[in-house]
């Protein structure tokens, strides 16, 4: 015989970086797989060095890292994994990026600035990733950043549905914080059964220039529950005025959600501080003990990751698990 | 002597597709230059043909077309005038799009769609753009689905001057005509110095899960004259809805202003049979005879390509144009 | 266990643009499979929407558009679907084009023009597509256009084989409508067994510079049945005029054969009103009821397609269906 | 000051490889220029090394190089300096190849062969080349093969002139020696004033299937001078028996034109043993001493070359030289 | 007239990262620049953010970023600032990073490793760099993973220079700490003046096989000045130990000298607690107070980078700087 | 059912060059398949032509060509062969290349050199190669100038382990023939049991500047079998003159081993003549009789080969085969 013949298996390979180890063990557990054991350790000037511990050759690699801070540290480690695998014949690579980092800067907001949202796509495309998994982008129009197939998953659905259950009995309204996010909680009006919107627009008086802006209620928010809703919180500032900009115009009380818990600084505390009766997160990104407080709840995403991943590695539908908007 | 030396020139050529002649004539004026004449016919079978009718060699080319109906053959000629220019040596290509096709197709808004913005983006890339020049995208992200400089224009300052000059003794509100147009609608209400802000919420009653969407105004707006804002209006359908509700709670009056009049079908119609007192467009896309009416006003966006291009054939700076915005 | 496995799969899923559904039901029915469902639509500016009702991860994808006018919305809503395809996670893209549009803009033939039918073939490559199956190429030398393979079918055998049945009893001869088609019109002569060939030559008499051109024939015809060949008929003007000379310099009658009938403006009538005994084309691209006349023969494509389809899925061989020629 | 400027100057240098130096050499006189100094030498094993021996830095740079036997080695050559000249920083890449190598395998004849042509392409743009200047392709398609400007020079006009000035008293005929170049040949027949056509048709008796194929003359040649036209001459067989059979058919007498001289084995001795009255090439390739005889007449290609690299290297216009047909 | 036509100018234009800007300080007042005012900031989540303030515009720019620790804040930074270059339409970047990030990561040293060297490379042409300049690598191989031009500087001579005019009067011999630094030592032994070699072998008993690994002097340093050598110093181990075993074998006094300083962790302690006479460094990465001790000497390597950059600029001789050899 | 399902199947087909057909034989019946029968030539100025006999779609493609001299053609051939079976469908083509041309050239020694190994690495990138395997790199860096995997293997296990059995007896000590190959000695010794290490230094005397180099052995070497090891011996005078120098210095004998036998010129002539005592090499490239003589081992290369493919093919692990060092 001139050639030599052979049925192709496939293989599901599950890697993870450093910076969310407890993530990847519950998407591990979920998938009932183990995490491939590496190599990983930071030399001392910075230089991140990773190293397989067992064959990779052929496999279906889905290599899951948060950009958690500090975030240039969680990114290049995720990096480095990609051009591993690519250079060691794994024979699919989905980078697994819970929260995308600097998705923030996804537009030059003002002149000769970086779009950093897409340096990050392209970084990722050059080091050798074939698609990209992640979960509530800044802004959906990030997925065509990268040339290739991305699977935007929505964690709205449960933290919405959370919401749902938990206060069932009380008159909600959801607020944007901001004028930009309104499609949003729009979207999560809708989630929740067509509650009223508002939105926290800030106006400067034109006739005191040098004032700060104040914030004003725009919509119905008056002895309301507020659910005040985000893609995710940082410092928590905005988060924390739109609270207490509510509570002043008569919200019955606040609610805050937001799917990633960035929590920079002392954000943490000023949460815990704020008048929010509950502070809802999905642990997309690392929560450390000392960040969280009694009125915090962190909603667990390894079940989500995990059936996304199970579909993409059964050729199944991603789309199905959000009934068709994904 | 081993080698030959001269000096180089820069040459700017100015090029033109067939969709919008009118505004390529106006920026040449503008720009005391002459387009670059050129043969452009289109077969039986729809195939478009050019050939430039002078040498285009070590020229700085600014390649101008509208991407109006019939949208598919203006981007075809636009990308194959684009490939003429690369293949003749062409030194630089700037591809000026006054409105860039399909920006709409901006991200999968449900599973298994194009992104079509960024379709348009790479085959501009493929065929041989360095650059692209643009005015007032859909969204701000879509810069970011370009390899190179795009030089993003914002038509807002003409437009939001020539409404503070028209209606200077009027209560202004900005008005978005849904939950995704927020954002622009706040930089409206700045621009024109802190006019209230509104918005249209089209909610669905759970109670009735049958019955139609409900909109209903989000803001105050009684008594005001309501600007309702837009990037584009094409069908027209949901501006004219929003200056019914406005006018049905309580507005004094509804002007209507946007970038882009895509206008399909009838959309001329039912805006001039709206209640609205004035509607504006620029002429990014051309605006025939036929789809123009009395109280239309149509800003001339010639002088700010104009510009624009001159400032960056000189070196100059685009963003100083909006004060450091662009 | 650390990884998991499963045996791949694959699956063959059959796309269609609307440029000539009846194609694509032929090919279907031929391969016993039935169509992706999906949704596409024009917006009144012209912009083409498609989204697919079936998840198509990881599957063999075989994408049929006929570049059929209007030609640029045909390209562009094929490139769409491609791109579609990619984000949605096909495994493999073959983009079945049985006509490729602009084929006959395949070089520079005068300075500063567009090589568009290489511009095609990179938008396509852009969009993500991984190979290409088309039929008859204007010039051959398009394959090396595309970066991938591509698999060019031969519709000759197929059109010669009803040459040959229905004119067993006629002493042919193969005529080339002009001089660049004469290596075709040689294919076809050895094909129907050896028969005579001739061409028509365009000159103009030097001494009388601003006469028209006369067309002379070149070669034996006299008392012959003779079939005039191409690729493709777009007004039939060279066509008829061909028929014409032939008739007049002593042709018996005279048949005419082209794999693709673009048949542009007022073509199919000039053709019914030639002195062409018939004229047989495939249906590569449609050819609408309204262009059809009694004397001529429509072949169906859809059997070498499918053919080529099957082979392709199942790694068999294309060259084996031409005898080792493709 | 917070910048450093200066006036840019271009600067033309000119780079030659080993294959035909003294092409170069009169390219180099032709424009005032003398070739810039490199070492240049083989390994044992035949590899080769290249280095400048002065500064290249922001050159404009012409890199010439005949792909003449061994052709192999002076495309590794060239791609070499090509790559060299790219690390050194030259600011343009202009790649000079008067015969482009492997231009005949500008197709897959049948399945499973390369496209060669193609493949050159993409290594001297993959090695850096910004562009290709070459004369006569062997299919005008070819230049759509490379990702970016190809000048292609025509010779056809000075070799057409110099037939047309000595032969002004004979009766011609152009004959294009195979089915394939008969466009060729009719270009030629406009060039030398509307002369009559012919061409060589291979056929194969279909009755005596094991017999060698026959030439048969398809035109009217009797008594005319007949002008054998190709765009190379490589073994000289199809050449040599083309004449045999123009002169057994009638023919006064006949010349062989051709672009380049590949010249392979014995083809000198199997031209001058023909019966051609005259054989005309260019000197695209080097023909050395051994190769000419006395009815060989090579004409110098360096003044059309350098034309064409003066008008590049000064923004002019190559079209022009050819009256607008390049 | 058609067209609009100026004299270009070239301006260049320096730009710093925050890793080091004392040396971007004094390259700038070599040059006699100033470097470009930036808004440059970290959030608190780490993700940097890069604005500059004046306008880029068709400049030569020059982006100066010491990959210093913490390396992955650097190295990223420096990445945002060639995008935020690239999308603000500069001209051509260069990116000068006098030392290399993850160079010594250039192969696999075993199976299953990254080559981060490469990946760094890939990312900033990516990002969109034309150009890098850089300063003693740790293989030259590295100037082959970025396609494009690499100018390599050498700090060698500066240092050698320095080590033979301070120690004229001693005996010198060069020592490679290792067996992969020989070729380097024999470098500086030639700059010396033909200096004896001498490296350090790490051997294995291979009757003990769990004993530690032996140092064994292998070369004449009995007696000797010996000049340990290396690229970079790091954490000081390997030449703390060769110091103690060159003392201990008789040479007369230890100096260390090294482009980099990378001096993590206590490697400055370590080196100023070892027997070392003195120990060089030049600044292409930031050594600050505290690291430095009395027997330490750094040397400026921004006379070399100004020079390199001036000749860049100018479409000077990098080579010429070094005699022909960079 | 809508769509066509099957199992996919995974082929290996086996390739092989001209250069080198006792080597493909070899591994070919070590893995117990057959070359796939081809039809490959050169016209006669020396254009290669390829062209499979079977069909080759969707097979796992290993194409095996040493690139032996004469270099160039064994290049184009190797990369004319992936071009063919990129355009016919292969599925994965895995180069196989036991000596990598050019891999000398890894570097710009001096200033305007090209960097041909990576040029190399970059044209089989884009003929259409996956992957390379390949042995003994000249430095281990060149796997990082290839965008994809690379196996790179180590003929050194075999050759030091026949070294080890034949020469049990004796006092071994490696020697580098020069300062650039004194890690790869020290890999040998370690190898061989942790014998001593020496290399050979090259220096001239800094007051006699006119004279030539001498060789001075650095390492203890007296009464010892000295291994001389290198990649690769091409001419053979440095290793000749370095048995010379080591006998003068006291050795008892010489033994040279390099994994590549170039033996360009009369270099076998100059080994046998040379004072060792035996000559070992691969048969990476082929050593022809007439090269052969009585004191030289070629040991085959072709079992570790087979092994490597075979574990490419069936998904294991190529580092495993090296103890985890590949």
């Amino acid at each position: 015989m001139s050639s030599m013949s052979a049925t192709p298996k496939k293989n599901l390979m599950l890697f993870s970086g450093r910076a969310h180890p407890e993530l990847a063990e519950q998407v591990a557990k979920e998938l009932d797989v183990t995490i491939t054991p590496q190599s990983a350790y930071s030399f001392a000037n910075g230089e991140i060095f990773v190293r397989f511990e067992e064959s990779v050759r052929g496999c279906d690699a889905f290599v899951l890292q948060s950009h958690s801070a500090p975030i240039n540290d969680a990114i290049m480690e995720h990096l480095i994994m990609v051009d591993a695998l690519k250079r060691a014949s794994a024979k699919r690579i989905t980078v697994v990026m819970p929260f995308w980092g600097y998705a923030r800067q996804d537009k030059k907001h003002r002149g000769r600035e970086p779009i950093s949202a897409r340096l990050v796509a392209d970084m990722f495309k050059v080091a050798g990733a074939n698609r990209i998994m992640t979960v509530d982008l800044h802004t959906a129009q990030i997925q065509g950043f990268f040339d290739g197939p991305v699977d935007h998953l929505f964690a709205l659905p449960v933290i919405a549905d959370y919401v749902k259950k938990t206060y069932a009995d009380r008159e909600l309204a959801v607020v944007s914080p901001d004028s930009g996010r309104v499609r949003l909680a729009e979207r999560w009006a809708e989630t929740l059964g067509g509650t009223p919107l508002a939105f926290i627009h800030k106006t400067r008086d034109p006739k005191q220039p040098n004032e700060a802006k104040a914030n004003r209620v725009v919509g119905e928010i008056e002895g309301r529950t507020c659910v005040v809703i985000d893609d995710m919180i940082d410092t928590g500032g905005t988060v924390v005025k739109t609270a207490e900009v509510l509570l002043k115009d008569g919200a019955a009380e606040v609610i805050v959600a937001a799917t990633h818990g960035v929590l920079s600084g002392s954000a943490a505390e000023r949460l815990a501080g704020s008048g929010a009766r509950e502070v809802i997160f999905t642990d997309t990104l690392p929560i450390p003990d000392e960040k969280r407080f009694p009125r915090m709840t962190v909603l667990p995403i390894a079940p989500l990751l995990a059936r996304a991943i199970h579909e993409v590695f059964d050729d199944g539908s991603v789309t199905s698990l959000f009934n068709g908007n994904a």
